[in-house]
C-alpha cells in the first residue's frame, strides 16, 4: 500500500492531487453536491463532491456513507479560508474501505456509563482526541524537562515486595515460589537508591491504588512522575516543583492551542502559572481555613474541600508545607525545628483541582527511619535495602510525585480524571 | 542547603573555588599528600589533599575515609590533563556527611546472586551507572523518535480483563467485585483502538510475563514500546522498524561514547546498523538453517539458537517475515497469498542478541478475526471491544513491539538483560 497524505500536511499541498484515508465524521448532500467531512487522527478535512465531476459509483458511495465508515478519497487540495485547516478537497474519486453500520455514539447526549463502556469508540470523538493530544504533550514535556536538566530516568519496578505509601490499598498477585508481590504505589523508594548512584533521577510509570474510592480525583491505575535529587532539601524541592509545573503548563499553552480551544479551556488562569508559587505552612493553612469558617483543627489532614478553599485564594498553584508527622508517610524527614511536623509539601492546583504534587525531604537518619518503620508496623525485613541507603553514606535528599491525570485534567479544564486516560481503571470499570 | 557544583560542570570552573558533595570511591595516601576520588552521579573527581595546606581535622578525616562515605569537599578546581574530566580539586576543607562502615561490595569478584541481592548498592558502581545512562538515552531516543514523527503517545492499561499474547503466563489479581484482572502482556490491542482515533500512536510501558523461564533474555517485568499505525501494511511496518532501530543506535553512538567505553563495547558492529535491513522470508530462513545443518522443519518456530545462527549471517539486524500462522498470535493478518502464513516479522539483532522486535499487520477482517478468537478458545466477550474495531470502519493497520531491555543489552554488549534494568524481576527475584 502506498503512503498517502495526512490531513495535517495538506495546507502545504494546495493545488496538488492527493489520496487520503480516514473515517467519515459528517455528510450533507443536496441533489448535485455533497459535503463530506473526514478525520484521519491528524485533523479534519472537508471534501466536496460535485455530481457532475465524478463517476456514478463515487456519487452513489457518497450518498450511502455512514458515521465512522472508513474511506479513501482522492482529488485536488484547494484553498478554502472558511475551513479549519484553510483547505478543502475537490473529490475525484471515493471508495468505501470499511463499512460502519449503526455506530453507537451519535450526536445525541449519552450517559457516562454508556460512553465508558464504549471507550474504544468514544476515543474517536473530537473532544476525546483533543484531551489525548494534551496528555501526549504533557508527558513529552515532562520527559524533556528532566532530560534537558540531566536527570537520569530510572525505571522502577511495579512488582514489589516492599510497599510504599500505605498497606490495605494494594493489589497483590502470587509470585512463583516467593509468596505475594504487590503492585507499586510509588517508585520513590527505588528512586532514592538510584539517586545515591546517579545524583538526579526520575521514575515515571503507572502506579496502583486498590482504593474503594469513587471521587473525580481517583483512579486505581494512574501515571506518576517522581524525581528524586541527592543533596536537595525541602526548599530546593519546592523550587524544582514550581519550575517544573510552570514549564509543563507553558509548553501546553504554546503547543496545544487548538486542543485547548476545542475543549473550551479558558487560557487566562493557565497563563498565571508562573514561578514562584506562594507558600504557606500547614499551620497557616489551618488558620486560614478557620478564618474562613472551617472547624478544622491542627493535626487533621486537609481534605479535598479544604484544598479547594485554600487554592481559591491564589491565582496560581500554592504550596502547603510541613504537615503534622502523623498524617504523612513514614519516610518523610522529621522537622528539626518542630518534631511534630515533617519537611514536606503538597502543591495544590487552582480552580478546584486540588493536590497535584506530594513531596518531601526524606528521612536520612538511619535510627529515626527504623523507628518510624517499627511504629508503623511495616515489615522490617522488606525495608532492609531501604535502610541500607542510610547506612552507607547517607545523604540529604528530596523528591516528589506529580500525578499525570490530575495535571492533565487541570490543564484541560476537565472535571473528572477518568476522561484524561485512554482506558480508565476504576473500582467499577475494567472494560474495555 | 545551598546548591553546590556538579562534577560534570567542573571543566568550566577552572580556577574557581567550589563546594561539592559526593561519595568516596578510592583513597590513597602517602605521609604528606592524600588522593581521594569521589563520585556524585554526574562524574568522578580526583581530590588532592596536601597535609600542609589543610587543617588537622581535614587531614584526619581524609585518612579515615571508607568506601561510599558521603562527604563535602571544597577547594580550587585545577586543570589536570591526566584526569578523566581534565580537572582535579585542590582540597581546602573536607567533612564527612554520612559514614559507611564495611560497604559490602568491594574490588574483589562477587557472585551474581550476591550482587543482585545488593542491587540497591551495586547500582553505584561504574559499570552499572554506565548501563543505566545508556538505558536512559535509549528511552529518551525512543520518545523523541515518535514525538518528532507526530506519533501520539497513548498510555494503555496494565490492569486488563482481556489478554494479549497467551494465557497461562499471566499474573492475576483480585479486582473489587469484577473478578480477576490480569497484568498486561502487551498494550497493542488498546493501541489499535487508539490508532483508529489518532492515526499514528504508540504506547510505552512495563509489561509482564509470568513465565517460568530463566534464560538471559527473559524478565517477568520488562518495558516495551509499541507503535501502531493506521494504513500501514507489513512492508511499511518493516520500514518504520529499520528507521527506528537505526535512529536509536545512532543516538547512543553519538551521545553515550563515554559509557560505551566504560563498558568496553566495540562500536564497530553498532556503526553498521543502518537502514535498510536485510529481509528473508520464514521459508528462506528455514532453508538457510537446514543448509547450515539444522534439522528444523517448516512449521516450527525459530528458537534462540536458530535466531543467533541466522543473525550471524548479517552485519546488521535482519527481518524474518511471514511466519506460519500456527506459531504466531491470533491477531496477525492472514497472508492472502498463502493462508498458512501471516503477515508479520521478527527483527533479529546481530551478535547473538536475537529477537528485539515482533511485529505484524493486524487482521482487519471481522469474521476472520472472530474465527481465530474462537479457534484459540479465547473469551469472546472480553474481546468484544476489539472486534468492534473491525465493525466500525475497519482499516489496514500494523505495529510492533520493541523490547527495551533486549535492545539496551545489545547496544551495551551486556550478555544478560537482568543487568540493564535497575531492579530486575525474575522468577527467583523480587528483592530489593
Amino acid at each position: 500500500m502506498t503512503a498517502t497524505a495526512l490531513i495535517r500536511h495538506l495546507p502545504g499541498l494546495i493545488g496538488q492531487s492527493v489520496a487520503l484515508r480516514g473515517w467519515v465524521v459528517t455528510t450533507r448532500s443536496s441533489g448535485k453536491i455533497a459535503f463530506l467531512v473526514i478525520r484521519d487522527g491528524t485533523g479534519y478535512l472537508q471534501c466536496v463532491i460535485a455530481k457532475q465531476d465524478v463517476d456514478e459509483a463515487t456519487w452513489e458511495t457518497s450518498r450511502l456513507l455512514t458515521l465512522e465508515t472508513s474511506v479513501e478519497v482522492s482529488g485536488e487540495i484547494r484553498e478554502d479560508s472558511r475551513s479549519p485547516g484553510g483547505v478543502e478537497l475537490g473529490v475525484e474519486s471515493l471508495a468505501t474501505l470499511g463499512p460502519s453500520a449503526d455506530f453507537p455514539i451519535g450526536k445525541k447526549e449519552h450517559g457516562t456509563a454508556f460512553l465508558f463502556e464504549r471507550r474504544h469508540l468514544w476515543l474517536r470523538s473530537r473532544r476525546q482526541t483533543a484531551i489525548m493530544l494534551v496528555r501526549h504533550e504533557v508527558v513529552q514535556a515532562i520527559r524533556d524537562f528532566y532530560y534537558e536538566r540531566d536527570f537520569v530516568l530510572v525505571d522502577t519496578p511495579l512488582l514489589t515486595g516492599a510497599v510504599g505509601e500505605s498497606t490495605g490499598t494494594l493489589f497483590e498477585t502470587e509470585y512463583f515460589d516467593l509468596g505475594k508481590a504487590y503492585l507499586a504505589q510509588t517508585g520513590q523508594l527505588y528512586a532514592e537508591a538510584a539517586a545515591a548512584a546517579l545524583g538526579r533521577v526520575y521514575c515515571f510509570g503507572p502506579t496502583f491504588r486498590a482504593e474503594k474510592s469513587k471521587t473525580r480525583r481517583h483512579l486505581t491505575e494512574f501515571w506518576m512522575v517522581e524525581p528524586e535529587v541527592a543533596w536537595y532539601d525541602s526548599d530546593d524541592n519546592m523550587r524544582l516543583q514550581e519550575e517544573f509545573v510552570s514549564y509543563v503548563v507553558a509548553r501546553c499553552l504554546e503547543r496545544c492551542k487548538a486542543e485547548l480551544d476545542i475543549l473550551g479551556r479558558d487560557r487566562g488562569p493557565l497563563e498565571s502559572v508562573v514561578a514562584p508559587f506562594p507558600r504557606i505552612s500547614y499551620g497557616e493553612a489551618i488558620q486560614r481555613l478557620r478564618d474562613l469558617g472551617s472547624d478544622i483543627r491542627w493535626g487533621q489532614d486537609l481534605g479535598g474541600d479544604a484544598e479547594t478553599q485554600l487554592a481559591q485564594q491564589f491565582d496560581r498553584p500554592v504550596f502547603v508545607y510541613n504537615y503534622p508527622r502523623d498524617v504523612k508517610a513514614f519516610y518523610m524527614k522529621q522537622n528539626p525545628a518542630d518534631p511534630t511536623t515533617v519537611l514536606c509539601n503538597d502543591c495544590l492546583a487552582p480552580e478546584g483541582y486540588g493536590e497535584i504534587i506530594g513531596g518531601s525531604q526524606r528521612e536520612d537518619d538511619h535510627d529515626l527511619l527504623l523507628g518510624r518503620i517499627r511504629e508503623e508496623g511495616l515489615p522490617e525485613k522488606a525495608y532492609g535495602w531501604y535502610l541500607d541507603l542510610r547506612k552507607y553514606g547517607t545523604f540529604v535528599h528530596s523528591g516528589f510525585g506529580l500525578g499525570v491525570e490530575r495535571t492533565v485534567a487541570w490543564i484541560c479544564g476537565v472535571p473528572h480524571i477518568r476522561e484524561v486516560i485512554a482506558f480508565p481503571r476504576m473500582m467499577t470499570r475494567l472494560y474495555p
